[in-house]
């Protein structure tokens, strides 16, 4: 193939850069050419450290990556407060723009970025990486399959960490002037995608925040929950947590069938990840057993999850830059939708746990 | 052993009386003297095609079975609307109650009857039957464990199954005036044990009805969740339903631990039974995969639990009728707590799902 190859640059030194980093040299169609800090030095060990290319520019400034010609690309993994400002002035100078979630402080912030990747032309997509496992598409089937698994009735969705000391103390996700919306942001924000994924993202009617939120002293959320409901019928919960033990569960349930996965977000390991299905299961005559009992499915990957994402988003760039493709809005209605889920949970929960209207 | 053997009448031919009839026959300690139905052919033709004991007294009426001397335990699986009538006349005659669930149509109807059995001296039981899995014991030592588990944070349980039109037409329990729960008695009921058994039975501060229950033209539940919480931070939700496919799921998240089982009412197959904990589980350096994955127990069983039920019944019964034993109120005691969330979570839909605080 001689695809674009998509330089990317880096806007900050975050602990996630590594991770995305490492995946822009695996994904076949991008390569990381600029990181920026506020320090170059800072920015130049950073590139050593992970492996960057010979060659990456180190640069003691965002502005510094915006403005390198040679970028196409960046990814913004900066505290959520920042992501307006850094997101529309990248848009505006042209960059497309792989932004970290949650995407925004909120769903007007959020269509600011937008409407600057819009008048640019650049292309959007947040850096939910679960959604490019090849997994998520096999599941998606099942999901799909009328005769397999009905209609959806049901969705819970549990994303739960046991954060140490220091991280509730100290880590930027707990700071109200960095990342605002603690575990709803950081661990929430993948209940809600995956409770929208489900939908096929139909957006539900309501959305109330369940009792029994914990927040820190400054009013970040630790914990809580949500149940969600269509007019349909369809209900979901989702539970997110920086305070139990590492869980993270979808259990989706059709008239016919039922999905299940317990390792979404970060599969077990890199190489295959797995799901159960059942199908038409019931009991015995003496209801004493079942009568077919859910099966495991395992998908293999060749690329991890989210070199899979870079790749997507590289090759989405790549059309646009090679002329006649328009950015692909998918990405960013599926970011806005689960930004006003999650601002409506923030909303419910200051309402005093009322029902809060989701209007798309 | 030496174990005195406990002579059961059962009150009607409801088709769980063929599975626990059985269980009545397989249990060591336990047979099957009587049984009683409308008309004395019927519970003669339910005795011969469910292999009950030569020489079971086949009666036309459920008096009749009360009035029989050697009948030390009856079992009664009525309509709940009924329950009350017979338990507490079978109490009054001195005999023995394994009573199924729901246990009541509210509380105080369920006082009503405990009152009568404490004023008897019988035990009473009711028909929870996973309750008595060895699985459900080794379970308990996982989420007891402060080392393995810590403290519970959270719960999710889940009990579905997708009923046929015939069901959802004339089942009892889409009947008003025969099991006026439907769903959530029917189903929900375990939920709400399984989340009181994995909180020590502690009760919860306040059930909310989560929105988007269904009920059929007679107001009664088809499908329903409820959110519950404690003071101490807890925090649990369930959804039970009649209308979308087989899963009976718990989730409990401890702060060092996860437990998670997929067929906690009625188990895959009878003669074990499986579930998965993770402890202490966390990220490889890069959060490309887990350190460690959730592990799965399999625990074997001799007999089935609703023998294992019958089997702890009526050891308990023994020792009363050997003198000197007084009836283990630890059954009735959590029957209660389960009806009284049950009471709740139906108060808090008729009240648009207002939180109901829970006073035990």
């Amino acid at each position: 193939m001689s695809e674009t190859i998509i330089k990317f640059g880096i806007l900050g030194c975050a602990e996630i850069a590594r991770k995305v980093g490492r995946s822009i040299i695996l994904a076949p169609n991008a390569t990381i050419v600029a990181v920026g800090s506020r320090s170059a030095e800072k920015a130049a060990r950073f590139a050593a450290d992970n492996g960057f290319p010979a060659g990456t520019r180190a640069y003691g400034s965002y502005d510094a990556v915006l403005d390198d010609p040679e970028v196409d690309a960046v990814y913004v993994p900066l505290p959520t407060s920042l992501h307006a400002k850094w997101a529309i002035q990248a848009a505006r100078k042209k960059k497309h723009l792989l932004l970290e979630k949650p995407v925004a402080v909120d769903v007007a912030e959020f269509d600011g970025i937008v409407e600057a990747c819009v008048a640019s032309g650049v292309q959007f997509m947040d850096g939910t990486m679960w959604m490019h496992h090849p997994r998520t598409a096999t599941m998606k089937e099942f999901v799909s399959d009328e005769r397999a698994f009905g209609k959806l009735r049901a969705m819970h969705t549990c994303f739960a960490f046991a954060a140490d000391p220091d991280f509730l103390e100290n880590d930027i996700r707990v700071k109200p002037d960095l990342d605002s919306h603690g575990a709803l942001g950081d661990a929430g924000w993948y209940c809600i995608r995956s409770i929208l994924w489900g939908n096929d993202y139909e957006l539900p009617k309501s959305v109330t925040a369940l009792r029994g939120p914990v927040l820190n002293k400054a009013g970040v959320i630790l914990s809580c929950g949500a149940s969600l409901y269509w007019e349909d019928g369809k209900v979901a919960t989702f539970h997110c947590s920086f305070l139990s033990h590492l869980t993270m569960d979808i259990t989706a349930i059709g008239t016919k069938g039922t999905l299940q996965v317990h390792d979404f977000v970060v599969p077990f390991q890199e190489s295959e990840a797995s799901f159960s299905v059942a199908s038409e299961s019931g009991f015995n005559e003496l209801v004493t057993g079942w009568v077919t009992k859910p099966a495991e499915h395992i998908v293999s990957t060749s690329l991890p999850q989210e070199a899979l994402m870079v790749k997507e988003f590289s090759s989405l760039v790549g059309a646009i830059k090679a002329g006649g493709s328009q950015p692909e809005m998918k990405w960013p209605i599926i970011s806005r939708k689960t930004q006003l889920v999650l601002d409506a949970v923030k909303l419910s929960i200051k309402r005093g746990f009322e029902p809060v209207e989701v209007v798309g």
